[in-house]
């Protein structure tokens, strides 16, 4: 196997989709490499569990490494692509090094939109990685250490949480908070009356989960405004200040923590593929995924879109950002390749959608089947066990499936979300040397 | 209740003898504040694991909120205590605000200590913490992802292990290393020459594992030996470099990580106590384990030492930094307050040693029983077991005591030490906003 004969297939991001193109090229006479700025799979869809203590950081994580230890024909490099030459045929890391391709597969996913919202960059957090999940958990629970020592603070809003954006990442994110607080915050902090502490949900839109049904979005507005959200629709942000969100109506609500899930945009390394982007920055494509008059060049996953011509999906024609869009793409580009290896014409990208689902909280949860599914529909605690029954299938390694169904498990006997840690990182001081030498209160 | 009339015990530490002295005033006529700098207990005995990708830090950490919680009379304060007014009564906090005490129990452990040898604390890592051992890990990983770019770098040492200490943290570490490399490392990393990563454990005595027999110390080190670890004995260490031990005898021994097992010392916050402090800073006490002329003054744990006179053991007349002695310790402060508030004399401390027990890896353990308990020894797979019942028994959580048995469980069957991520502290541009714009690199 001499690797300057074989095709090389260089894949950016380990996401849904850079994973599912390097699973589908297994065996395929081509060298991969698979470049990433973390050594792990970041299971998405699961961090809300993280920030709010259900689970651990290392449960949604996933070696990279372990994905492709049976992938003889696949490698992994640990790094930052900062650029692509597509004259030239490379990518380039942030420490100088190019990794040549003859097939380039972009997938690095999207990133953290402020829409350019004044302070939203600076004060708010989203749930885009492990790290960022576990500083929001620490930042919750700091807010709460803060007001028992000064309880007049929750009065200033210091507990209240203010989730911006209803789509299903807020509505999560919402009905756990409201678990934590309920549960396990009154339970730690005696001192506190809990009940003060609000999680204020606000959407631009009239309505909460807009892509899902009327059936659907009635029941999880009644859901969670029944467990203690505070959902405020057409609440338009205008400004976000230390302690302050400011709404279009000229209205302020004071927050201690900020959560950003109005919207993505697609990776800004997007703007390196030379062509006019669509709408969050996204990257137009062939129908069949590949980037028009560029050979060799494949886009999938939050990158993509809209796909071919003309639009599929209304005026967009771009599918939504969500993870079985990404699989079904990376398998898709993988296929591309292997045709073009065989000398085939590629085929057209169709996504074949199962549905939606999304969980509001204990024993409920939605999810709608799409017609070629028999369009079902389920809520409450039918639709809160598909969801995790389809999680667990979905979240990569042993281990993790077996600590995720635990920890729900045990979550929903017992109502104990077990990870209510601060984990911050290392401050070598406190372990190394201690506090500084105190002064002035020496005994005596 | 009113706290004003209750007597007010604080207590500096959540570690084992801090959490044991609340646990065992429960009930008792006080108002107690435990304070820490972290909101968990640290189960410090197997940070090593967590540093190894055995267990996730969440696995060994446990809310100290969670602890108090059938605790009526307790209260939790995260906060840094910089300094002890023992005339005033009160300790003060490094955000300014004081606690007022009737009795003070001072149980901070103990931290870093590098004798002085230069470099180690700027180079060299050490098991103290949850956010270290996380921090020790990465960098482990880190190493073998650049090897992987660069192999010739494995020529220079990158990917050696250099431990200082061959006490139980040393050995245990040791032996849980050359696993990871074995069965983790060689898989993950199958364009590296794993076996050219050597472990390489430096004991300046000449024998691993100073406090155990004879017998013990001859089957640690031929079974660590067998594993591949590189015991060298009689190693004084006398300089470290950015890549190098420099030893006593001239020679040099290249690295890419170096831990430190090789001592620590009494917290600084023994300073405050404005007495003549012992060896490695330990604060000499009377036999009940309170400060001499310092009424309500107690210490207890890693920071005691030596107590009563004339010294109980040996010359030193201190106990060893155990947690077997925090425990102990931590009970005896309680019993002791609650003798003062009865008008009763205290008791001296006396150390029931039941023996001590180290893991040297894989179905190798060792266990020895003090005279007390039969004085049994087992070694090997016994040994082995006996740890593991004795760690699932005394970690804090049964949430955390399921993750690590089902951890070790996994671990045992497919050898796969599951954590092997590179979590690192949240780097907000990574997600949200991506890598700086890609200059001249735009396509075309």
């Amino acid at each position: 196997m001499t690797a300057t004969e074989r095709t090389r297939v260089v894949v950016v991001g380990a996401g849904f989709a850079g994973l599912n193109v390097v699973a589908s090229l297994r065996g395929a006479p081509v060298d991969v490499t698979l470049v990433d700025q973390r050594n792990y799979h970041t299971f998405q869809p699961l961090l809300y569990q993280v920030a709010t203590a259900a689970l651990d950081a290392g449960d949604v994580a996933h070696q990279v490494r372990d994905v492709l230890r049976t992938n003889l024909n696949a490698r992994f490099v640990l790094g930052r692509v900062v650029g692509i030459d597509l004259d030239a045929r490379h990518v380039a890391l942030a420490d100088g090094d190019q990794l040549p391709y003859d097939h380039l597969v972009v997938a690095p996913g999207a990133v953290y939109h402020d829409f350019g919202i004044p302070g939203v960059r600076e004060h708010a957090y989203v749930l885009k990685s492990a790290a960022e999940a576990l500083a929001l958990r620490a930042h919750v629970l700091k807010r709460f250490e803060e007001a028992a020592r000064d309880p007049d603070a929750v009065d200033a809003g210091l507990l209240n949480v203010v989730i911006v954006g209803a789509g299903p990442t807020g509505v999560e994110m919402a009905g756990a908070l409201v678990e934590l607080f309920e549960h396990g915050m009154r339970s730690d902090f005696p001192e506190l009356d809990v009940g003060r502490a609000r999680v204020i949900l606000l959407e631009a839109l009239d309505t909460v989960m807009p892509p899902y049904t009327e059936a659907t979005r009635a029941y999880v507005g009644k859901v969670l405004r029944a467990r203690g959200v505070d959902v405020r629709l057409g609440a338009v942000v205008e400004e976000v200040t230390e302690d302050r969100v400011r709404l279009k109506d000229g209205s302020e609500i004071a927050y201690g923590t900020l959560v950003w899930a109005a919207g993505v945009r697609a990776h800004p390394l997007a703007e390196a593929l030379g062509v006019e982007l669509g709408r969050s920055g996204r990257v137009p494509v062939a129908d069949d995924l590949s980037l028009p008059e560029r050979p060799g060049v494949w886009i999938a996953g939050d990158l993509a879109g809209p796909v071919g011509a003309p639009p599929l999906d209304g005026g967009e024609g771009a599918y939504p950002q969500v993870a079985q869009v990404a699989i079904q793409q990376g398998k898709h580009v993988a296929y591309g390749i292997r045709a073009h290896l065989a000398g085939h014409p590629s085929r057209p990208f169709r996504y074949a959608d199962r549905g939606q689902m999304a969980i509001v909280g204990r024993s409920a949860g939605v999810a709608e089947l799409s017609p070629a599914w028999g369009g079902f529909r389920f809520t409450g605690l039918l639709g809160w066990l598909a969801w995790l029954f389809v999680h667990l299938i979905y979240l990569p390694g042993h281990q993790n499936r077996l600590r995720a169904f635990l920890g729900w498990a045990w979550e929903w006997v017992t109502y104990d979300r077990h990870a209510r840690l601060i984990l911050e990182p290392i401050d070598r001081d406190l372990d190394r040397a201690g506090p500084p030498p105190p002064r002035g209160t020496l005994g005596a």
